[in-house]
């Protein structure tokens, strides 16, 4: 079984290119997979599969572009589980697909499972990806408390729903040495699925965020929480779409062009290395799997 | 550039095979590759060398065996400095020489920092490697606190310093949920360059431990902190070389064998996968190291 590591701003991937929709991926082989220490390590599994090869491909036909996808791109947590998209997976998916010969340099349309997104892979450097339209609450509508600070924040959607804060009182090295180990305390009412937790400095092109992402922890970078913190950025200074903003994370910096349709991230997308899982431990990780039905 | 990843109870290795020697293995590179987000991620790097390709290998000539050993295991820790040897990265080494037809199965001499260590290796199945032989000091004679808990603790060189800290008032569930994010308070007298700290509960057919490691926090195994444990279990216990010790840890169980010359330790010794670097990566990887004088 072949892979390829990849990571964009540190946010890390194995790639595992499948396009007949042959692979046999098990929440416990991904967590197998996933496991720092005893597998390949990553944050989640991008699988690359065919769109046409995945029957019943939800989503893809609700976004006016149905069929224009040749590829699928099957996101998995490291803990198993289905997710819908990764603005950081997205790209390092893209650079997949240009490196193997599987597609152009160019925009590619990708099926995920919350829609066609494009990837558009220069031959070369940083790619960019669509995010969709933000859904933007009222600045500083809702009351969020991190390490018993109170942050007046932002409740921004962006498919996935953000608490955006900023920190106007702190410097760059204050954000660094805010205490984000604890869990925040959002208000219920405004995200009852819970919500990622951004909290930033800066103004729209000193931009500097470091993101709590729900269930997950404090990551070194999150798409969809630089996109919620840049348009929240450009709104509070009286700006609107057509405006490119750099967000800096702890993995690294990321550009959010918000555009009059959606949203656009640009960024790194690195590919490390080429592996190939040993029999041994591939028949172990299998084994270890609970009987199929 | 050509690497396995390989594993031991969990702690975690790249190996680099690297006969001539050509390799310029440097502290940047090193930490590079050890980035568990941006990198391939490992507790640290094992280099493959040919003894011969290594000038000046020192402390081989000390142990009896000089030019015994065909092959030199160039063991560097994840930050980037050198280590003496490592008994989890022994058995990978010594998997990995059998796997790569270096060597045949049996006892392989290893050159190792620390001198020459021999690695049973089976054609399948745990591998058994040389520690060699425990100090002891008084049972109890130093005095540890961990996490606000104060133990009577025993001091161990296994080649490096071990306090194990009995725990006969805890379970193994009050093991388990005993607070080991702080680093323990120890005596500078009896431990001047710092130690590594076990806690244990349980009798030498059931011993139990964790470990603090110096300098790097809890880890899920430690080889030399498995062998010190498990002679202060048998010592305890009335018993002395000539026992066989099973010792579970966090990520999984190892072996202790006391015997009357030394200690061996044997443990599962895991290769996952098989690797290549991409150009990029590695030319990116160089960029970032400091000129050469």
């Amino acid at each position: 079984m072949r892979f390829v590591k990849g990571h964009g701003t540190g946010n890390d991937f194995v790639i595992v290119p499948d396009p007949d929709g042959d692979l046999d991926l098990t929440p416990e082989l991904v967590r197998a997979l996933c496991d720092r220490r005893t597998g390949v390590g990553a944050d989640g599994v991008l699988r690359v599969v065919l769109a046409a090869a995945e029957p019943g491909l939800p989503g893809t036909a609700g976004v006016g572009r149905a069929g224009e996808a040749r590829w699928f791109m099957d996101y998995r947590n490291a803990d198993g589980s289905l997710a819908e998209m990764c603005g950081n997976g997205l790209r390092v998916f893209g650079r997949y697909l240009v490196d193997a010969g599987y597609e152009r340099p160019g925009l590619i349309p990708v099926a995920t499972r919350a829609g066609v997104r494009g990837a558009d892979v220069p031959s070369d450097g940083e790619v960019t990806v669509e995010m969709g339209p933000p859904s933007i609450g009222p600045l500083g509508g809702v009351t969020v408390t991190i390490a018993g600070r109170v942050f007046q924040a932002t409740n921004v959607s962006m498919g996935n729903p953000h608490a955006v804060c900023f920190a106007d009182d702190l410097n760059p090295a204050g954000l660094a040495g805010l205490d984000l180990t604890v869990p925040p305390v959002i208000p219920t009412d405004a995200f009852p699925a819970g919500a990622n937790v951004e909290v930033v400095v800066g103004a729209p092109d000193t931009t500097r965020m470091r993101v709590y992402e729900r269930g997950v922890g404090e990551t070194s970078s999150c798409g969809t929480g630089a996109c919620a913190v840049a348009v929240v950025s450009a709104t509070r200074a009286g700006q609107g779409p057509g405006v490119a903003i750099p967000v800096d994370l702890p993995g690294g910096r990321l550009t959010v062009l918000w555009d009059t349709d959606q949203v656009r991230l640009r960024g790194p997308a690195v590919l490390v290395s080429d592996g190939l899982l040993r029999a041994d431990w591939l028949a172990a990780a299998r084994a270890a799997e609970p009987a199929l039905a």
